[in-house]
């Protein structure tokens, strides 16, 4: 009766402890070369007395949010917030049933809303995101968040995140590491919800601002969002913006786009140990599928480097057993 | 016999915990209102069930560098810095020689260099901290902190941090408090000794910067310093850093300049529970005394607001029983 345990054995040590379902720190994916690289990466930088060992404070792990941590089709989240918003305040604004591209957006056509290209998303940014005070801003998402649902599942958008990458966060969080969101994303948007949802307080989420302005309110000093673009944390901003915010090269980045491209090349810039990953939409039944040419989310360059470099790139049918919470 | 231990009883609840010197969080302190007034703030945040109690998340505190956690006479230690930076130089920029402020730097007269005024700062500033990564900057602050000597001390500028306010991070955190600088110095130069001086993390530390560029050097990418401010982090700068990076108003501020005034009135904003304290340079013995009138450091402003809305003031020849560490 040896030959049947030596290969349990055998097959337990192969997949680390991921055999044994009680002690899998990743049960919602499937095994196989993605999670058994993330596995082995955690092991190899928290092993001491070995070349990876990282010592704790070099532990930093950085994570995209739009399509990473929470999905990001039809469009992105905060796009359906300021619809939304711009829709609340229009009863103020009567000039909006005439002027784009708030009157297409008033008509429900958000396509034809966008066709204005840039200038026309400066409008409905500033029109839904500036001119309160930070705090009214908060208190804004956070009721809005509570409550909006996703158009094509019915979800809060809070059950829209990815039950695998809540458990690699924690997997993550347990070893050591301090997590960071670095999102093209608002951050102001996503500090409402991030520390209940993904276990990451506000001074380590990272995203794109407006600019801020210290001013007298009501007789008292406040923070004014401005109309003004501050920073616009995607591409290469994303690097630049850990340089400013963390000060420290990560080792472990995780995206799904070419915006986090940048991010994922400074993250495994040797010295090693280092780890990036990239979440590859491929579950059309389940989730979405799209890459190459796809509007919001485009992985293209992304998936060549990935390739070059040996990046892990989870297949999100074949890798993950479980995509949203239950 | 009963009188005397009743006596040393009320005196121990009155000065709580630091009548037992064994028990006392801020041993270089003198008991006085300033001990009693942080020693108080603190025990009523943390103590559950109250009306000040604070949860943990919202346990943020904001310190001012230059003055308040290290010393800023005879100039700010990073002046001192670019100069030596600057002597460094020269040998590759022979033009040095003859323009200015370079050339009152190389002769040894600062004063001369910096009546140039803004223009002439922000030569020195870019000579002596831009044109290299980011890496390559740190190395540089690296190596000359841990040799560079205060002119009139001769200790090491790590050497001239303040003992009582070192105590009182380590009490703070000790009391799950989030510490973080926030200061108008250059968040990259901070940031090289903040872990070992201060115990605070590279991510804690904000400053004034400037622009930063992902760009390929020798092949690889990498973040480039660039000749151009980005972002300053003092007076009004400094409740709009705290919002951009923490994300979250903090509940207690120090600082010692009228620099630091909107960061502690934003930070002591009703609702409390809040604590502000301003460390008042009035020892020439020990320290240097200046406030009103200094062109480094001053506190004119502040202490009228802090006279106004009741802030703590810390006298430091009357306060600390130690400055410097022994």
């Amino acid at each position: 009766m040896k030959w049947p345990i030596s290969i349990a054995f055998a097959a337990a040590l192969a997949m680390g402890s991921t055999a044994l379902a009680k002690d899998d720190p990743l049960p919602s994916w499937n095994d196989g070369p993605a999670k058994a690289a993330v596995l082995a990466f955690v092991q190899a930088v928290t092993t001491e007395g070995t070349s990876n060992f990282a010592p704790v404070e070099k532990r930093i792990a950085v994570f995209d949010n739009d399509g990473t941590l929470w999905a990001e089709k039809p469009v992105y989240v905060q796009l359906l917030f300021a619809v939304d918003r711009v829709k609340a305040l229009a009863p103020k604004h009567p000039e909006w049933k005439t002027n784009e591209p708030f009157a297409s957006i008033l008509k429900g056509d958000l396509k034809g809303a966008l066709a204005g290209g840039k200038h026309a998303v400066a409008e409905i940014v500033a029109a839904s995101h500036a001119g309160i005070t930070t705090e009214e801003f908060t208190a804004v998402v956070r009721d809005w968040i509570a409550t909006a649902r996703h158009p094509e599942t019915g979800r809060l958008y809070t059950e829209m995140v990815y039950q695998p990458m809540l458990e690699l966060l924690d997997h993550l969080r347990a070893n050591d590491f301090e997590t960071f969101i670095v999102s093209g994303g608002g951050v102001d948007f996503m500090r409402v919800f991030a520390e209940s949802v993904y276990g990451i307080p506000p001074h380590q989420v990272m995203g794109s601002s407006m600019k801020v302005k210290f001013e007298t309110v009501d007789g008292l000093p406040a923070l004014v969002k401005q109309p003004e673009l501050n920073f616009v944390d995607d591409g290469p901003g994303k690097p630049v913006g850990i340089q400013m915010q963390i000060g420290r090269k990560p080792i472990a980045a995780f995206g799904n786009s070419d915006g986090d491209l940048e991010m994922l090349q400074y993250t495994c810039l040797p010295p090693g140990p280092d780890f990036c990953l990239y979440v590859h939409h491929t579950d059309a039944e389940r989730e979405w599928a799209y890459d190459r040419d796809s509007a919001v989310g485009k992985l293209d360059k992304g998936l060549d480097a990935a390739a070059a470099n040996g990046w892990t790139v989870v297949d999100m049918a074949k890798d993950w057993s479980v995509v949203f919470p239950e």
